[in-house]
């Protein structure tokens, strides 16, 4: 009965893999919005149109912010994952922000990127870098079993 | 009598322009640790040299930590500067500390990286461009006067 | 599974028009009792009579009281209604509450009024004028889903 | 050794009032910004104009808010005076704020009010309609002595 | 779905009363043991005799603390009732407790009380005499319906 | 450089023996106006009369509350001794006030009142029957020093 | 419908026998991991092994804390059994955790241990040697029903 | 300007060492009483004599935590240190209390203890087994020089 949020990445098919990997062991997996373009546009879309580019963003990262800090502050458990592609900024501040409320918290990363996550690291409870292993954790941590 | 954190790049002399800005206003400026190299291997410098690249960045990483969360925690007001170089996740995951810590967050960011920081532009009280006015910013807060 | 507080306004009928709008999606509404007269001597009516009108209020305001902070404190979204009528400090009282709770807080209110109310839209994660707005920002945030 | 935060009107000398009343108690007095065109145009003032004005005083609240929040979360008791201008819902905020955060409040305000204004008075510690009421609390609470 | 801890006074049979009254409203009621001889001797019925008056009842104590504190802790509303009989600080200790949480407070008491009550009533959103009282509160409040 | 707040009972000088025993600690002590006359009459002498008893206690109480609350939240020790007069439920609510905010409590009673404290000992760090044992604690927590 | 977590001591069936003598009451027992192997080797499993010992532990503490913590922070109760065998620091590190936290503590120990756990037993509500005795204390919280 | 709490061990100068290599850094450190019969004797030398050891050792465990709960709750920074002797689950009762606040941890252990304390060293920020170490990490926190 544990509540997963899945911060992050939006353009892999990580998220899936995880609650395919978590079958069975009753997690609720909760997540930001991952349609990108609903995401860009969901301020303007429904608050109305702004010709200036930072306040177009400025209402929809603030009804995003709804849904995520919903996530984050319900969760008992916060996984993010950086990707391959863009700055993710996001990612790093959702880390933050679930640090700072004592969430455990679990990093999905590359390789590549450890000496430039190493802060983030350094706040969780788990490193790795397959989303397969984030459901073992969750299986571990809720049957105590171990992958054979 | 205010306290303000300083988060985020390492390599300009941001600090020292709001510094000087803020002059005489009594606000006291505190900062991460920001000689980079004394910041990469205080680790291992002070608690044993590991030979796995992740574990000697964890070791100063989490040392910094002490410094770092200390400083957001005690802060009135954090301002975090994202700058031209490297990935900069660390800043980010400040940001949201703070934010989850209810702290007024002021940041200092490029025009070009506006939509990448649109979370976290929304989670601050201000948003700038210019080192110059985050001291104005300082200036009216504790004094109510503007910049003429 | 969202409960949002639907806090304002009562003499129109805007918190029906949300309900209808969220149809389908799960969400429990809460809100102060609308019965300005009940409202208004309740706190006589079951406590004994007052001679003098502040006590009389008094004892009112504190009964409603139990179930506006009870509401408030226990949604996970807040929307505050600002109409055209009365003062309506309590809409203001209720939504500086939310905001030191850290709620994320939807405030819908008229045109006219947007100098008058720029503190309280500076809290807010969402500003309209419509409640059907409201609707649609809950869609979004459950499902993902904009209005099309 | 007391702060005291005095929100809400800025159109009379009652801050002042209050001050000299209290001469001599070693209270600390803090407020927000009182000069009404610099808090209106401080945002843009220092972070550049907005052709909306929506945006303009967006980013002035804001500006406020640093200072507003600071002032309110620091004090040892909170005082928010109505007076006969304006739709004060700033006021109403501040004391809402102020309320949720359990600072202990006095209300001042015009017997005219009193209807309007009763949750904000339930949630008071004090009600009375003079600033200098107000000083004699302050007197009395730090000192056990009563007006004459 | 309120839950109500009802605190106090064990001697009367005031809590079914407020029950019956509350009848189909859907409330939970909580209370410490009231059985008073069970109360007084669960510390050494269970963890050992002692022959010093001031440790069995410490022992007793600490184990009621578990059921009160949790009854406290985890209602929506606090009833606290003062009869005639006892020095009832353990009442006054649970209004204390309720009180510093934050919890809504309803106090039933009699009139010959007042003046030693006055800061426990002070404390309270509600006081009366009746226990048929909190009923029609909890009616109120739950459905806005006020006593014919 | 402790702070101690010293609740209860104002008609026999326990709080000066304490402070006489605590000599050179450098301990700050807080405690309630103990002018029994201006604690009953503080409410009605600077915000009006009330024809009701109960409300001229009432505005009594609650500017009493503005200074014993910040006195129990400021506090890193908690006194609260109860006497031989009175039934003294404000200093079991005092009690419990403090229990819930987590400080260290001391109880000073009388051996006759020992079962009908039990509860309030319970919550205590310490409970004694002399003034002077509270000095002897104060020493001891300060300096390591124990009584000769 | 209390949740109990169970903490310490791994190598006896003392969590059984508490969960027998609880049947019937309706309470929810939570606990690490009681399989020695796999909570010594959970980190490496899943994340990697290590050549370091202390980094192989490090791994799989921080695994078993995200269990542990949870189970910690959402219980009603938590009881800490230290065992004969080995050092159980982290047994007396949870009870120093859930006692920070508020938590009612139950400790269940040998009476040897009697003087070395004095400031566990310090912070604990029950104190008791046999497991039989922890559901005694659940069956007399819940029900008020003592041993015969 | 930090307060560091030292922790644990009482049979050596760790804590000397430690205040020695600090010299210069204004770092305030508080600690236990570390007179170890003083420790084990307070209560009943203040409070009065107890026949049965359990109570002797109660009221001095409860005197101490006055002091030992102070200063792991002013503290910014949190040590504890596992000696030779004794089976200190009063050291790791301690790190557990500081890690539930989220403050950050050293700890300065023996290697042989390495296993037995993996689940606190999974709460620290940083794990060294020389004092000196402690006052090296101070030194970098405080003025970001390492050691020659």
């Amino acid at each position: 009965m544990l509540t997963v949020y899945l911060s992050g990445e939006i353009h892999t098919d990580w998220r899936e893999e995880i609650e395919a990997g978590a079958e069975g062991l009753g997690v609720t997996f909760t997540a930001p919005v991952t349609d990108h373009e609903a995401s860009d546009d969901c301020g303007v879309a429904i608050l109305g149109a702004e010709p200036d580019k930072f306040w177009h963003d400025h209402k929809g990262a603030k009804l995003n912010a709804i849904r995520t800090r919903h996530g984050i502050e319900t969760a008992d458990i916060v996984v993010v994952r950086f990707g391959e592609k863009y700055r993710q900024w996001n990612a790093a501040f959702d880390a933050g922000y679930a640090a700072a409320l004592g969430k455990p918290l679990i990093v999905v990363s590359l390789p590549e990127h450890q000496h430039a996550l190493k802060e983030v690291h350094a706040a969780a409870l788990a490193v790795c870098d397959q989303p397969g292993q984030v459901a073992q954790i969750l299986r571990y941590v809720l049957t105590g079993k171990l992958p054979v």
